[in-house]
C-alpha cells in the first residue's frame, strides 16, 4: 500500500533516494518534434498553428478567429456561475492579490558623499503568455495564482493559451480568465502554443516571458525557448512532505497525504512523525479511507509507487531530512511550528499547525501555489510578483566621482588588457 | 567602417532588425558532444573529468588533487600583486559589496483579523558554482560581480571553476578570487566542468546553482542541466547603447563605443542622436582614434559588423528605440538625464550625464557587470543577491480562518473535482 521506512535501517539513505528520485526527461524523439514545429512556427506562423492545432487537438479551424476567445465570453462564464462558486472564486482571487501586493519591489537609490547616485529601478514586464494545459487536469485555481502576480506587478497585456480538445472549453477556466484580468486567450496548445508566444505570429503576440504548466512537449518546448523568452521553473509532479508530532487526528494526516496523491500516479506523499505508533494509525487510516475516495486508483498507485511513511528517531531528525529533500509542500503538523521555522532551510511553501492543511494554500490562502518541485527548493521560489518585474541599475557619477572611480577603473581595465575602457574612463579625470 | 543609419529612411526597421539579430545557436554537434560529456561524468564522476580536462586543456593531470588549487594559493597571488592593483581591487569588491547589501531581502508576515498569518521566508542557497572562462578573455572583475553577491546572501560554500589550458593560470584571477571569498577552486572548464558541479563527482560538490559566463559549449552544458540546478541567463554577446544630445565630446562617445567593440568580434556599439552633425563629428573620433587602439582589429570588425551610428528625430524618438532594442548598457550622455529615467523601460544598467562612461561600472561603480543582453533586458535583471537568496511561503491558519478558508477550498476543489483537497479541508472545519 505505501512503504515504510525507519531512519536508523541501515539502506534508508538509498532508499530514500530511489524514492526521490525524478527527472524530467525529454527523449530524442520528443525533442526532434519540438524542435521541428519551433523551426515551423517560425516560418510559417498562424497557418502552420492553425495545421498543428487542428491535427493534435482535433478541431477544425480554417482560421486563427476560430482559435480565438473573445472577452466578453469570459465574461459569460463567470456570469452563469451559481452564486457560491462565484463569491469563492472572487474571494479567492482577493486574497491572492492581497498577499501578492505584498511582493511588490519599488525602485530605490542612494547618494554617495562625492555625489554619486547609485540605485536600482523597477520596471514591469510589458506581455506575459500563460499557458493553461487542456485535458484531463483542469484546473482554473492554476490561472489565478499565474495571472494574479502578473497583473500585481504591472504587466500590461496578459495572453493565455489553452488547448480544446475535441472543441471542448472549460468554462471554469474561462470564469477565472475573466475574474484574473486576462486580456487575450487562444485556444491553442502544446509546443506549437509555446512556440507561437515566444517568436509571435501574425495574430499571436511576442511575449516577454511564458509562464504556467504544461506535458513533456510543453517542458521541451519551454527549454528550447528559455532566452528568447523568460520562463518559469520547469515543473516536475506535485510533492508534499508532512512532519507530525504524533498528535494530529490520523484521519487528517491520511486525507493530506491523498491530497497531493489524488493529483496523479507521480505525485508524492511523505509522512515523516517519531512517532512509530502514530505512523501505522496513519496506515490504518489510508486503509480505512482509501476506499471512500473518487480518485483512489492514481492515489493508490501514487503511494505505493512514490509514497512513504518514515518514522525518525526525533523531531530534529525530521526537520533535517526535510531541508535535505527541499519539499515543495511542508506541512508541520506539530504544536509549536514557529518554534522550528529558524530551523527549516528549504521548502516552496511551508504550513504550519494542524488546522493548517495545504488544500487551503492550493486555493485561496493568499501565497502562490505554483512552487518549486523535485528538490529544486534548493535554489528557487514560488512564483511571484518578482517573477513579472524586472531591475535596471542606475550609476550617475558625479564630476568629483569620476576621478577616484577613474584611477581604479584604469588600473583594474589595464590589468584585463582592455585598452578602451582605461581610455573612456581617464577622459573624464579632471584631476 | 560603421554603419550610418537615419530614423526616417524607409527600410530602417528592417536595417535595425537585421543588426540586432543574435541568436545562441547550439548546432547538433555541439548539443551531441555536450550530452556525451553529461552523461559520462554522471557515470564514471572525477576520472572523466580528469580525462577531459587533460584532452581538452592540454594539461597532464593523474589526480584530482592535479586539478585543485588550495586557498593559501589565492591569498599569495593577492600578496605579491603590485600595492595600486590591491588597493583598485579591495576597493572595487567593497563598493561593490555595499551597492549589494541593499539588495539583501527579508522575511515578512502579516496577522489578519482571526489570527492567520501570511508571510515570506527568505534563506540563502546553500553552495554555488561560479564558472570562470580561461583563454582569451580572462576578466578578475567577472569573478568579484558573481562572487561577491552570493557572499551578500549569505551562500556558505563558493566553487569556482577556471579552466588553465596549458597548465597556465591568471594570478589576477586568483586573487580576485581570494578577495571575494572563495571557498574552493578547481582548475576545470568546458561542459565537463558544468556537468560536474550540477551533479557532482567525487571530489567536486553538488552546487545548487552555476553562474559566469562561457564559450558555445558551457552555455549548452547549462540550458541541459537547467532544472537540474539553478543557473543565471545565457549571456550573448555585450552591447552598448549611447544616446547623447550632441553635446559630449565626441571622442569621449567614440572611446565609449570602442570599449564596448573591444570585447569581441560580435560586441554591439549603437549610438543614437537627434544631432547629425554630432553623428558625423563622432565618426571623425573614430577614425582618428580607431589607429591609436592595441585592440583595432576587433574593434574595427565590430562596429564593422554590428555597430551603428543612428540619427533619430528627436530624443523621445532615441528613447522609444532605445526601450524597443532594450540594450545591454544604456548611456544616457545628456544634461538632465534624471528627467528622462521614467520614460526607459527596458536595460540592464543605465548610465547617466557625460561622466559616466559604462566602464566605471564594469569595474567599480557597485553595480553588477553581469546583465542582460541581446534584448532579454525586457524581462531579466542584473545579477544580484536575489539570485543567491530564495522564498518559501508562510501559511499558519487560525483555527477560525480554517472554518473561512475551509468553506471555500470546499466548493473551488469539488469544481476541480478533487475530493481528497476538499475533504481535507473539510476536516478542519469546526463550525
Amino acid at each position: 500500500m505505501i512503504t515504510k521506512l525507519v531512519s536508523t535501517q541501515f539502506d534508508f539513505q538509498k532508499k530514500l533516494s530511489s524514492l526521490l528520485e525524478w527527472e524530467n526527461v525529454s527523449n530524442s524523439s520528443v525533442t526532434k518534434t519540438v524542435s521541428d514545429i519551433i523551426t515551423n512556427i517560425r516560418s510559417n506562423g498562424d497557418s502552420a498553428l492553425i495545421d498543428y492545432t487542428n491535427k493534435f487537438d482535433n478541431v477544425n479551424a480554417s482560421s486563427m478567429k476560430d482559435l480565438t476567445i473573445e472577452l466578453p465570453r469570459l465574461k459569460q462564464a463567470f456570469d452563469i456561475l451559481d452564486e457560491k462558486q462565484k463569491s469563492a472564486l472572487s474571494t479567492a482571487a482577493n486574497r491572492i492579490r492581497l498577499y501578492h501586493e505584498k511582493q511588490k519591489q519599488s525602485t530605490w537609490s542612494y547618494t554617495e558623499d562625492d555625489g554619486t547616485v547609485l540605485g536600482q529601478k523597477i520596471t514591469s514586464l510589458d506581455c506575459v503568455g500563460l499557458y493553461v494545459p487542456g485535458g484531463k487536469a483542469v484546473y482554473p485555481s492554476s490561472v489565478l495564482m499565474n495571472a494574479i502576480p502578473a497583473k500585481v506587478a504591472g504587466v500590461k497585456a496578459l495572453i493565455m493559451v489553452v488547448p480544446t480538445p475535441n472543441a471542448i472549453s472549460n468554462s471554469l477556466i474561462l470564469a477565472a480568465a475573466h475574474i484574473s484580468g486576462i486580456t487575450q486567450v487562444f485556444t491553442i496548445g502544446g509546443a506549437q502554443a509555446i512556440a507561437s508566444l515566444a517568436y509571435g505570429t501574425q495574430t499571436i503576440p511576442k511575449v516577454d516571458k511564458i509562464v504556467g504548466p504544461g506535458n513533456i512537449y510543453v517542458a521541451t518546448a519551454k527549454r528550447a525557448v528559455f532566452g528568447q523568452v523568460g520562463i518559469d521553473m520547469i515543473a516536475g509532479p506535485s510533492e508534499i512532505l508532512i512532519i507530525c508530532d504524533g498528535k494530529t487526528n490520523p484521519d487528517w494526516i491520511a486525507m493530506d497525504l491523498f491530497s497531493q496523491a489524488e493529483h496523479d500516479e507521480n505525485s508524492q506523499s511523505l509522512l515523516l512523525s517519531p512517532d512509530s505508533n502514530f505512523i501505522n494509525q496513519v496506515e490504518s487510516s489510508i486503509k480505512k479511507l482509501l476506499p471512500t475516495m473518487s480518485r483512489k486508483n492514481i492515489i493508490k498507485t501514487a503511494l505505493k509507487n512514490r509514497g512513504a511513511l518514515i518514522h525518525t528517531k526525533d523531531m530534529n531528525e525530521a526537520i533535517s531530512l526535510s531541508n535535505q529533500i527541499a519539499p515543495e509542500h511542508l506541512e508541520l503538523s506539530i504544536e509549536h511550528p514557529k518554534a522550528v521555522l529558524d530551523n527549516i532551510k528549504h521548502a516552496g511553501a511551508i504550513f504550519m499547525g494542524r488546522h493548517t492543511c495545504e488544500s487551503l494554500g492550493d486555493y485561496c490562502a493568499g501565497p502562490n501555489h505554483v512552487l518549486p518541485t523535485s528538490g529544486t527548493a534548493r535554489f528557487s521560489s514560488p512564483l511571484g510578483v518578482y517573477d513579472f518585474q524586472k531591475k535596471s541599475s542606475l550609476i550617475m557619477v558625479s564630476n568629483q566621482g569620476a576621478n577616484t572611480l577613474g584611477k581604479i577603473t584604469v588600473t583594474l581595465a589595464n590589468g584585463e588588457g582592455l585598452q578602451a575602457h582605461a581610455q573612456s574612463a581617464r577622459y573624464r579625470i579632471t584631476q
